[in-house]
């Protein structure tokens, strides 16, 4: 958990932040700017209404000093925290106009991303202790990818590929256009350089035998039932590593995980988490 | 409903298309520039599983042409349509490659305006008879606020400012930075253009009393019971406009819309709404 | 003067300083890189040839410190300031070649802003005791907007809405497009957000008598004699409030604003104020 | 006058006007998304209200297909036209919508460039018969250095160097660090490329035999009297180009030209032109 | 060769021509600009001077159409093509000044990428017929790497990782600060998706060994002899691929490729290939 | 050499940078981000394999800081030193993460540009002694105009103009689309500005002396004998500069410079010029 590799790239947070910024401030945020003079101080702190896991706290801190770095700001518990209610997060301290005029941006960030990682980690410990990862799709939210995937990281779950130009995942409808997996994962070796594996599709038993004799590095479970999943682990191990996907829930996920496959995709960890319920105090 | 001020900015969304392309494609997709010759083309439809109001048909479209505009797009539904499970919405053809390649991230828009449209209308529904407008609140997903207010007026709601900088609310931090309600709402008076008007948050009926004596436009009524609420629509009534907020849910707004305020806001509209379930499907 | 609210983003001020670089110094400044040693160092003074009011100073300061941090600059007087012939503004030292690259776009922006300001400090003077305020108007230099509407704000005046996107002007066109002023309205009334007023353009007294039955909040007076100003003044008094418009001078800003308008917007003071003759002096 | 090396880059007019629309209209002209269906066509015509030479007619027709490619425009009269009061300029035809919301844009880029082209021919026209030319400064708007530097052309005027990149001048400040002329003349032409020449700064005849006697291209006369510039035109002929510089109005510039000077800058040009009196009007 | 997955994508393309064009073209081609007016047209065509495999004429003819849209372009051999000295590649036709303006940088991306083409067929014909692939490195020019690889496949041979985001290689510094390769191994299979091979750097047969021990996907050999790369392709057979690498020459890459190795990864392809002689003729 | 007009533009120098980190880091260095932990610092310098001129030391350093600014840097010799085999260039000292990631792009641009100096000192060396100067061209690598021309001064060679913006050459395509050198004088005189020089391409002895009678400033001496340039140079002694261009390679610039020209033009400087190898060893 937590581990050194999960950081973030400081210029994607800050471009993000950013676009987030011009998109609620625009042109100036007219009552703070009428309210508050320039030099007035303050102190505000942020605190969670609901359990959850902490992800995204110093995305949050970085909101109040790209508005101005005048700013300070103390990060009172880490990503990957499990909070209780009450639990305070964050303290900022500095000019007032850039505490109040940043404080929706930063809890936007902040509510969306714990969101992420809080279900994330319900799902790592329904599967707990049956050796599966659970892993993200690439159903994110347009423009946070990287920032819900980094989110996931810290809920205890994996990363599937990031994107379309770091992995071969061949889908049903490469299959069809290629007319076979032989044929398809045959093209996929010849054109795609040497350090990236091959998954494939297949929501058959047959279609996984298929994969298998064609050299596949890994295989796609679609919509399989336990059943057809263990069996399809059984013919792969050894020679590929399988995923369970496809509408799989906290309900179900101990199922899948049981069948013994190494990955269980879950798509809403990403597309449907819902925000943990923060809030920023200005302290008088 | 859909009516004619609810378009989006052409050049809004394909920025906003560009980048959550730019984040999933990257350097190419390697999948299919290695398994679909360019020339091969092909025919998709988007279909939905479940049912609910329909969000961002046109954003999806667009995806496609963006990647390749040799790809037709024909829209069957238009945004704000009521759904039935199997509907079908759109349907795609051309350049296979540019069909899948685009179809994550023409689902990931699809699937989420989809869901806060959907929710939307249903609290339009659950608030239904009493004249109240649902609106939408600050508590948008970062980079996202232009599609998701949008998302919000297709779904029946209505939105509140769409920024820091078109509207002026006057919050308890404010008040209490500058001394009282009738300082605050004086220097606001004072600063900002004429053609926006002033509304202050007020948890109290004694704020209520202090907001209007200060000539205020508008009050927020922030987790007033519904009980309060009404006390405060009396007061305010022929004087400034009210606006319920404040952990409001399907099961309490009926309550709130009752006591006759003219308001609404629903943070969950924008940050906690799931995705609809569509997909994407290429006929053989 | 100079109140709290005037400050400008600091982020909008670089991006446009950036960009004036850009197109003066582009691949660079031959004749300084020619001449200067980049250890010389240097002095320099900005003085004013005329009277008038400053405005700018800071982002003139700006300009140097963008080129090169190792300029110290020292303003000595705020934006704001009457200045009187011989007046000495701003002292800036440090790398000789940033100032001598930097000297001319930094002028360019300190001229036109204080000759801004210096204008709308004439038209509030002339209006004055009348209780009508000087306000601009969209009639802004490309790329200048926020800049003049701050010059303004310094010269006295105040601003009307800085875009299309923050308050409803319903003009003529509009109107003739709607059919009617009560449609216009109307529909404006049912789609723009809450906290947005809605002031219509109004050429006869009977157009402001329909504006004031549909519910205006306001009233521009287009063209009108200052015989029928006051008369449209006496109509909406208590009911809306009224901006003169159209060709106002420094000559006749005075009578209308003895009619009792409550704006009167001068399109001039942004689209033809002559540069205040400020110059930079290198101290030998 | 319009010869074809006055055309400007497209791109660069593209983005200038992207630039003008973004802070104008940013996230959408409310009153008129309100007000006018987007199925709502219209046609508007542009006039003048007072004489002047037309300057940006391209530029302005390019607001609005740039909003809308739906738009058609006309141009009835090209750049260099000289104007009578009443004169119809451009036609544009199309959405409704697109008219209105680019009307304001398209103006501020016509009057103001018409404005700079009408000052410049009045300059032309003042120093007629003497041979010398009229050129521009460096003493541009923020932003608007080439547009401004065409419309200057437009004007019958000419252009001196584009900026710091294109051209050599050293400046009186530039000699003071380097020692004398001949030490500044020796550095720039050991240092700058063979494709551009080198002009010098000079208060007095005395500085003028120096820049001569140094191998200087050119030398500008600063601030001199009309009999002083006479005895430098004398002293230059045949070995160097002379330009006359410094706070020369329409009153002046008879007499300067009169000296022989091969050029005369003029800083007012496009630092304090006014701009010319254009409107748009809807047909109805 | 040529085949569909080494198509490169449009917006970078456009993006890299455009970004040239800026720092050539700059504020506009004044020579050009004076002497060719704007409705002239002609007629060009580029021919090689010496032999080599022709890569960009794509990227050559979109320089022209992104300059201006009405010049036609027809590529008369693809990219791929055995050129022989006098073989004509492209006719370009339409308005002469974008013709004129483009000539440098379209033949600037034409002739350093068929260099690098040419450079690479040269290594695999001197490879060829011992099975080992030619692949290319991170070493290639900065802001051209899209594009180098794409030459680098149109001459026959393959790439590596595209960047550091979609492989992993595990070098010699990386093994120092993990300890050993059996701790680097281990980190990185835990800590990256499971679409991602691990390749590993050795410089001996006992590093060779313990790469094979942790797990490896693959080896890169670092500067070995022929005798050490062929005992370490026999150590690695049916366990990981084998890369050679270091100081490969077209003299010694026969015998490298002799050796067994599956890859032979050339760093000068891309930092060292000298252009191709191409230029460009306006016929008249 | 190295003389102070040699700088480049910092903001140049980090977009560039910032350009080759985003195409080879992208979304992240998966291997660094696995394998060293975020708190592990490290020292490391570079060295040169091979004798040359070193250019480009602070741009290598440059990215690092770009990366993590807690990385320092110390220059061990400056750009422009000659390197023995062996030479230590560059020490790099922190955090080992940036040190890694950076490593491959800050030598990409150090060898390239070093390899371009090189090439340079070459060329002038072998010109030495006839008062040539050895000048670039536009024949530079798409996006690095700049900096090779920067590396170009530093390796004792002169620039030509930067672009087509800061210098007239009137080439044969320019002469028969104006139907003779003197029309082409003539328009290019009327049309550019008074500090740009006029240089004409001349083939023959007969274009010389037509370019001489209209008034040119340069001569550019196309493909011509040495003989023959000689004449030519004879012909312009006094009236105006001769540059000698065309398929110039090492062994020919002694016999060209001798014949007198002023300036000799060679594209392989920077179109075909071999990286320098310079190498980054982490210290243990």
């Amino acid at each position: 958990m937590n581990a050194p590799e999960q950081a973030l790239l400081p210029s994607l947070v800050d471009e993000t932040i950013r676009r987030a910024l011009a998109e609620d401030v625009g042109a100036g945020d007219v009552t703070t700017a009428a309210l508050i003079p320039p030099d007035q101080v303050g102190v505000a702190t942020a605190h969670t209404k609901e359990a959850g896991v902490l992800a995204g706290v110093d995305v949050a801190a970085r909101v109040f000093t790209l508005l101005d770095d005048a700013v300070g700001t103390t990060t009172l518990v880490g990503d990957g925290a499990h909070l209780q209610p009450g639990a305070t997060i964050l303290r900022v301290e500095g000019p007032l106009r850039a505490i109040l005029t940043g404080e929706r941006v930063a809890l936007n960030f902040l509510r969306h991303l714990s969101g992420v990682a809080s279900l994330t980690r319900e799902f790592v410990a329904a599967a707990a202790g049956a050796g599966a990862q659970i892993v993200d799709t690439r159903k994110t939210t347009p423009g946070l990818r990287h920032l819900e995937k980094y989110a996931v990281r810290i809920g205890g779950g994996h990363n599937h590929r990031i994107g379309l130009y770091d992995g071969v995942l061949i889908k049903d409808n490469h299959i069809a256009a290629c007319g076979s997996i032989a044929a398809a994962v045959q093209r996929a070796r010849a054109a795609v350089h040497h350090l990236l594996k091959i998954e494939v599709e297949a929501a058959t038993l047959a279609q996984v035998a298929e994969a298998l004799a064609a050299g596949a590095d890994g295989i796609l479970l679609d919509n399989m039932s336990a059943e057809m999943m263990a069996a399809a682990v059984d013919m792969a191990r050894g020679k590929a590593f399988t995923e369970a996907s496809g509408g799989i829930s906290l309900e179900s996920v101990k199922d899948a995980a049981q069948t013994g496959v190494d990955l269980i995709s879950v798509g809403m960890l990403t597309h449907s988490a819902p925000a943990l319920d923060i809030s920023l105090d200005i302290e008088e």
